[in-house]
């Protein structure tokens, strides 16, 4: 149950959301344009860096929704989620991803962590700073995101359904629209 | 010396603010709203759990650059701001703004440190819902800010007056005015 009384049933971050729509327009903003916005990683592979991240704080709500947006979007779907959450550093990814990834969950840590060999190993594989950029403001995201959602003790449903229809929703409508995240209704 | 190639000489979250606008204007829009929009805590109080989060993941730029702001709206100043960081649980606080506090630091650690106990507290001192949310959402928002100032390893002045001339700015002009963060010729 969460920790304050929400004005709707809806689950996760999308309860919070409703529940204070002049912090939702910006946090929602944020998600699009890291995670969909125009940009030279693929929407996948933002997902999947989000998804990573949200595993590694342990975020059971925003793990799922958004494994399961990375899935839908990855041509090796939900398989490579899986390696990757499993053990990045080992997974069938490409160089420049396995540096980014790196970097993301030096982030999760703390920005102090994020060392120059991290940087450079990423720009040895083809990393602009836009990338570089990016994947730290996503891991930096996810950080905050993660915390909204089990600070606030949000409704995390169990139901992996619920995640692959919120996907759906999110990978056609996107992040602007309220009705784009996982529901139980889905 | 900042991990990426920015383009300007600006110091801290500024700097990456004019490389990356598109990610900016969110950024910037959640600390106005949830730093100086309308609210029932003050906003030195607001800033000085900005700032106690910000020293408690030991990022130098935006607990210098929050204390200033916390101290330039707070009637006890500096002096009180120091006493928080030092130990928030006996500074001279209110119950209710102590219970905030504790919130904000079990947000530092992981949303999942939020206990019933730490919700129970600060509702027994006449914290409302949406004074709970908003702290663990600055709280976690400080999460992300820190990580991505110091993931990028963003240039950080040690001068404390710069600080101090940027909150003159910050309190006067607010969050969206990209000129209104600290620079080395404040």
């Amino acid at each position: 149950m969460p920790h304050i009384t929400l004005n709707s049933g809806e689950p996760g971050i999308r309860g919070l959301l409703r529940f204070r729509p002049e912090t939702a327009r910006p946090l929602s903003e944020l998600a699009e344009v890291l995670l969909r916005g125009p940009g030279t990683l693929a929407r996948g592979e933002r997902e999947l860096i989000a998804a990573y991240v949200s595993a590694l704080n342990d975020c059971h709500y925003c793990s799922s929704a958004h494994s399961a947006c990375a899935a839908a979007q990855l041509p090796e779907g939900m398989a490579l989620v899986e390696q990757v959450r499993a053990n990045a550093a080992n997974a069938p990814v490409s160089a420049k991803l396995k540096a980014l990834l790196a970097i993301a969950s030096a982030v999760q840590q703390s920005g102090h962590n994020v060392t120059a060999e991290h940087v450079a190993k990423g720009r040895a594989a083809g990393a602009t700073d836009v990338e570089i950029h990016d994947t730290v403001l996503i891991a930096a995201a996810f950080c905050m995101f993660n915390r909204y959602v089990d600070g606030l003790a949000a409704t995390t449903p169990d139901d992996p359904a619920v995640y692959a229809a919120g996907a759906r929703r999110l990978v056609r409508d996107g992040y602007l629209d309220p009705a784009a995240e996982p529901t139980r209704e889905a």
